[in-house]
């Protein structure tokens, strides 16, 4: 490392740049956003997503693999700071950092984009999500659209912004991996029209159970807010209504815990197709 | 309501002593712990759970049942204290309360308790939570453990402690419907083979999914921690091994989706027989 990189001050311009980036409107204005973490690291630049500014902190580092993480990234045109194990800890999202906080260009993909995906699929496998509140939620949702092997996840109207930080943690990097795009509601009301994708919508209301309708052709499962749930225009435009059972005294699950359930049981349905 | 009873500051010794149960060593001392928001103690009085003292700030009050709710645990014998607003901002475990904190007994319950509840079940269907260190987590697994209406959960080596104000949030109160055992590792292992109910674990490197196995008979889904998953113990005793498909670049799901997930599976099974 080169020694006149060291950063140890708050008052630093770079890092009060990175700080600032915290806050949704120094990250709308500048387009960039913050990946802290090594695996998030490691999955942002395994999808060949650019790193522009990498801060680290070798003291912290947990594991034995960064420095050639780190090699890749400075190969390719990453900027490379080194902080003190304080500064770094005052920089960090995290309780227990682990040495790395790299500055990116942000996600932005369109309906476009999806299309050319959804091209080359016999039955497209997509969420649609709704002004979905917290961070948490949307990154646990990325989790479980890695997981089964979703060909898209559409935001919506969006409330949480995709670059918040707890967004990319909660995804444990997979906001990477998974084709994350933003459209508007009725544009991509549209658009699923067109391509002839099914709606599914869940609520209590439902006569069917998840587990009993037909979820392994094409299929946008569309999910709503943590309060209200999904918004009339998608719920009344939904093609399927299923049910969750719920069989205690609450009436709800949580919505990344319902969509991971949807997800799942369209996997089931699509594996015995 | 009485006007005596109205507190306004944080040196008054009954509000020191709320404060002090957000600390799991106090917790453990007197046997208490704190319930907030209305949700969460309309379950517990539901579920008959006595609550000792209620704080009530009624200008935060979100709904217009309150009152009803207080009039009930009143007449059962809570001691009522009204707060102020700035007050019950200080004392709140909320971003934004809703104007209750109630102070309980905790809720011990042990096998005995179980097994007077399993022998009237044909096929029980339990969790084993082993050492769940996010209160988040457990509080999550609490709320799908309620909806498929689960017959008990047993939480060994806790880690969390189940009385910790953030799994009491995030179980939605769930925390009072869902019947809670605590017991040691070793002592549930023998008591769930002399019952003859079949330990479920899920692992990557089991050859069936999960939606493959028979998840209909007496069944106990053990779970492990975030970090390591389930230890050795609960891993090679299990009599059914399970792996939830990862078709991503991510290698496991958070805790409380995989138990989610497989919760899900035994109800829809269940359903079929």
């Amino acid at each position: 490392m080169d020694g006149d990189s060291h950063l140890t001050s708050l008052q630093n311009p770079r890092i009060k740049q990175l700080v600032k980036l915290r806050d949704r409107s120094a990250r709308d204005e500048t387009n960039q956003f913050l990946i802290e973490g090594y695996r998030e690291l490691l999955r942002a630049s395994d999808q060949q997503h650019p790193i522009d500014t990498l801060f680290i902190c070798p003291e912290l580092f947990l594991g034995t693999n960064e420095q050639s993480l780190i090699q890749k990234l400075v190969n390719r045109g990453t900027k490379l700071w080194t902080c003190t194990a304080p500064l770094f800890h005052k920089i960090s999202y995290r309780d227990r950092p682990d040495g790395l906080i790299g500055l990116a260009p942000q996600i932005h993909r369109n309906l476009a984009d999806l299309q050319a995906i959804v091209a080359k699929k016999a039955a497209p496998f997509l969420v649609v999500a709704e002004a979905i509140e917290k961070p948490g939620n949307l990154g646990t949702i990325l989790r479980s659209s890695d997981a089964v092997g979703l060909d898209g996840l559409i935001v919506c109207d969006r409330c949480t912004d995709i670059h918040n930080p707890n967004v990319v943690r909660a995804s444990v990097g997979t906001l990477f991996t998974v084709p994350v795009i933003e459209a508007e509601g009725e544009e991509t009301l549209q658009w699923l029209r067109k391509q002839n994708i099914a709606i599914v919508a869940a609520t209590p209301s439902a006569k069917a159970e998840f587990t009993e309708v037909d979820l392994s052709g094409p299929v946008a499962i569309a999910v709503g807010t943590e309060q209200l749930g999904l918004s009339e225009r998608w719920m009344s435009q939904a093609d399927i209504q299923v049910r969750i059972p719920m069989n205690g005294v609450a009436d709800s699950l949580n919505v990344a815990m319902a969509t991971t359930l949807l997800l799942y049981e369209a996997l089931r349905q699509r594996k015995a197709h």
